[in-house]
């Protein structure tokens, strides 16, 4: 069966990979997963694999509920997280989390990245949420599968559409993207950590700073996205 | 017709180029473009093509009202910014667009980049400017034109002369500068990030820092530029 | 007799050029040693010598009172705080010195490295503790060794378990990590370094932040620690 | 004659070069000079020329007055603050002048740099000083030999011993500094930034933390430095 999942295994062992040459991760602070939703299988990182020694024969598959479909190995810790935005989430086809710096710092802060500019706004419509601290509840629960129930409900009770903001921050935690591919995931965690930075920046520089007009904003992401959008080439 | 236009085409995307090896942008965010003023021919980035595949024969031929000379491609969407510095600014030879980190961090914290030091004075006669917000009427009108008369009107407001400041901070977006060439204006901005982060850092240590005196920053420019130079070889 | 710890010297060479691979020492900066306890000798750089041209062979062998066992190369200025810390923390296998950027300057700051999230719980159960500065007396003693004692007792005096916490900050010097081998304790060296980063950023946009809750805390150090940890793969 | 001083030029070549790869210079943003004090004859960086297409040969040989020895090229334009400290300085070797970024930002906000920790401590005896802003009347001599008074003036009035604190920031400006060679001036500088981005950081941490005490100083200076100096190897 292995072979059937092959090329599903090779993009999320690339994607991985790539999360280390952007410098989003060092060591195994990092995992991202991919799903086939034809067939309801996930490949993810293996849990605590270095990066030095990973292959794209060690990235695991599972089924929706975390069962193992074919491999011996055991998935990444955060895979239930990742579980729970597949099933919530329901059109998303992959899950990437860092620990990068600027995202990480603005979620250990508990700060939400504002929107201060174009450069956000050409891919996040709005300001990228940070959670609330997890409860004691939910650390009493599965502290995974609750992890990403505080970024679903996060979105829910701020009406965000996870289709146009494709990252969230997790209180005292770190960043979690998605997008229609493990490629284009690991595409947002990049632009999600430079553009906290470029925030961080402007932050020091002007600790009153406010986000932009919405009139601003809808001129860029709709630049970009949607219907109208006139950026890049007509295929 | 191209082949009259290769060497403007394989410097526009040399210098294009030049932008991400300099670290001055990441995937797509930044284009360059170089007029030939004698034909008002137009050399210039396709929209949201990814530098890992851009060619030299991609890049974009256009006139001075954007209309396409000799190419499939469309151009970048800053296109008109563009073209409104080249009618505006009468006799600059290329435009550069960046979302460099801190000379987008001052954009967005909508300062203006005061001269603190030689290494400013040495390259640019008085502080970069930050425009203002642009106004919804602007916003409702074409976009990517307003934002050049945002840039044009700034400097006309101020007294700014474009030969002696080539850069300007659009407020909320980020840096675009010029030169007589796509080499010079690469330059440029690769200048003004590398002041605008020494500005960051000073202004951090000392936030009542003022910019340098008058006397202090003509012997600085003036070192450099104009009939008295004595920087640098004679030719 | 060198033979006998070939093994053992080129486990300390390898670990020291690591601190320049990952870039937390410049120029001599630093120095790692390793222990082995069955014999009760110890591996360390020599001092001063440059890691252009520092070979396995360089590397000197001394016992727990710091007397040469077959080298003519003097050791690490350093050594007697690292024998100070063999001595006390019985268990440890080795001991890296850096002055990595972040770790030092939290060091000169005089302030702890408080756990602002999951990044720092995941390795060090509670702060990174920042010693007191060295008093006149211990001074006036033996400088190096007294070093190791301000560690000592500042992990006494606050009752840190020092396998659960294997770094600390000596005030206005820097950062002493240790751990089973010279392998781990330069990943705890690197790991610091990248936590202390990413509490300055947190720092700087949320100055009011405090240490995460215990609840969470243990969460994490328990995930990856113990007898219950569920992080990595079953060997 | 050129010969004579080939091996002269061939480290001052080296030293500019070096600048460059340590990453203190963008550009031409920096010069480094030696001089041969048997025959007072100074090797110096030409102005205005581009690292990438430098030469040994290009280096220009001069003597203590400025004047040509052996080459067309133009020296350095800031030959002449080189040259008030060879002139004052009298047994100094070298001296290297970059933008680089931190000691940049310190000599912008007029703040010299405090010792705060033993990094600083192992190459310094004590603050790096910044000199008061140039006067106009200053600026209406000769600038470049005025920057050379000022720096000396800066250690004369503050009683600092030009062989203990090898570097001084001119204010507005950046730093100089100097050494035994080339090599070594280059190294100081090095040195010299990466204490500088400490600081900074430290600064930023802290903002009321001051000096360390003289103890402390004394004790890590004389470590590395002076008859009593036990770091490194005999020799």
């Amino acid at each position: 069966m292995s072979s059937k999942y092959k090329s599903l295994k090779e993009k999320v062992y690339k994607a991985n990979m790539d999360l280390v040459k952007k410098g989003l991760v060092i060591y195994t602070f990092g995992n991202v997963s991919q799903i086939d939703r034809e067939n309801n299988v996930i490949a993810i990182k293996p849990s605590g694999v270095d990066y030095d020694i990973l292959k794209p024969d060690d990235i695991v598959l599972i089924d929706l509920k975390g069962n193992p479909v074919d491999t011996s190995l055991r998935s990444s810790s955060d895979t239930k997280t990742h579980l729970k935005l597949y099933n919530k989430f329901t059109d998303i086809g992959a899950v990437v989390h860092t620990h990068s710096k600027y995202a990480t710092a603005f979620a250990q802060a508990k700060l939400s990245i504002k929107c201060l500019g174009t450069t956000h706004a050409d891919y996040f419509y709005g300001d990228v949420p940070c959670t609330d601290i997890i409860s004691d509840e939910m650390l009493a629960k599965d502290y995974e599968e609750e992890t990403g129930s505080l970024i679903v409900d996060t979105f829910k009770k701020n009406n965000i559409d996870y289709h146009s903001v494709k990252a969230c921050l997790v209180a005292c935690h770190g960043p979690f993207t998605w997008g229609a591919d493990a490629e284009e995931a690991v595409f947002i965690s990049d632009v999600l950590e430079e553009i906290a930075e470029q925030n961080y920046i402007t932050h020091t520089l002007n600790p009153a700073i406010e986000s932009i007009k919405l009139t601003l904003m809808n001129k860029h992401y709709f630049r970009k996205h949607g219907k109208d959008a006139y950026y890049g080439q007509e295929i």
